[in-house]
């Protein structure tokens, strides 16, 4: 198999943070440079679909793009530790937090970053007002995730799994425009604390240098 | 089991058209009417977690919202006909494209919807620019469909899945806002049509007058 890949975006991240979880280290990685269009090459764009990263090519040659489903693809081949859940329930409700992640949190911080980021005019055509009002409405769901987060170690449960790790690099993909969490969610610091200091935090990611 | 349901929304419908697509009718449905915020009281608040339908509360009184993790899960109780893949290869190929109907597709149209119809000021802060942007992204990608439509008879294979029902109800959804179908997609025109003659389609909506 091989993982098309890009260092800086989030969805390609999350991928990464997964393999990083589970010990993966036997996948082909094969890095693009979006600024370059790496990624709209008629090759790629042939095997993707869409000018889009990551993608997965299996050994017969299909290929999968879409973030969650490629984890999902991954945590069959490489089931330990689980990230997605074991029984139907624990899948619904691991799922469930997952898109919340996703939906309220992680998507409105990329759109932010995309609509309000200089870097970000080459691939999108910035409207501020879609980006202030998507960073707002992320804000805004970030106290669900304290609330969550009041009663729950992780936010599908007892463990880290997927959920934790779509919420987590949306956020702090945020850093490219000083998006800050707001300091009255205690519980969002503390488990915001410990996803950065997983190992799998730093898988693939530029090295900064010593502050 | 009870599903928490609105007639016109489109994410409890998502979840109304796969019952319909494998005859689920032992499930009990409570139908909340969002105008008169019968998704905001503290009880419903409580169980869901947020002020959303659709709400699928199992037998131990756990509560799932989030159509798309109610569909899975509802498929691993009632497996016929298979809606999100049999292989670890095909799920994620079904995932790909449910994930692509959503983003590309549904959720543009939804937010077209919910920023520029009068009657959705009830329920959003409206910015009729967002509005515009998303419907532009929709109509955009509509090609994207056409083009995967034009090699395959469904979104995801040689059978309806859960892809081809989100993306379906999302363009549906955009009737509220006479969103129309471009008429240079005749892949899609012609999947359209197949969608709309399923019996499924007319779950739980209310009856049209005849013309
Ligand atoms: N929904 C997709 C999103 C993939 C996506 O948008 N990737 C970005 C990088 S984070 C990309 O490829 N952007 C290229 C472009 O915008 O031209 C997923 O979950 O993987
Ligand atoms: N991502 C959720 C979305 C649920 C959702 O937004 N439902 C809408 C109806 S389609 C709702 O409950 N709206 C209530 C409101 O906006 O106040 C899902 O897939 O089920």
């Amino acid at each position: 198999m091989k993982l098309y890949d890009t260092p800086l975006a989030p969805n390609p991240r999350r991928v990464r943070w997964f393999m990083a979880e589970k010990g993966i280290d036997d996948i082909e990685i094969v890095t693009l440079n979006l600024m370059q269009g790496e990624h709209k090459t008629p090759d790629y764009v042939a095997k993707a679909g869409l000018a889009n990263v990551p993608m997965l090519e299996l050994d017969d040659g299909t290929c999968i793009t879409e973030s969650i489903a490629i984890c999902r693809y991954l945590e069959s081949r490489y089931p330990e530790p689980n990230l997605f859940g074991r029984t139907p329930e624990e899948i619904a409700f691991i799922e469930m937090w997952t898109r919340r992640a996703e939906m309220l949190v992680a998507t409105p911080v990329m759109i932010g970053v995309r609509h309000t980021h200089p870097a970000m005019g080459a691939l999108e055509q910035q409207v501020p007002a879609i980006g202030e009002h998507n960073l707002t409405s992320a804000t805004r769901a970030l106290k669900v995730l304290d609330r969550r987060l009041a009663e729950s170690e992780w936010l599908a449960g007892d463990r880290l799994t997927i959920a934790d790790i779509v919420a987590f690099v949306g956020i702090d993909f945020g850093r490219m425009i000083k998006f800050k969490l707001p300091e009255d969610l205690p519980h969002v610091a503390r488990w915001a604390e410990a996803m950065r200091s997983r190992p799998a935090a730093q898988a693939g990611m530029p090295q900064r240098a010593p502050a």
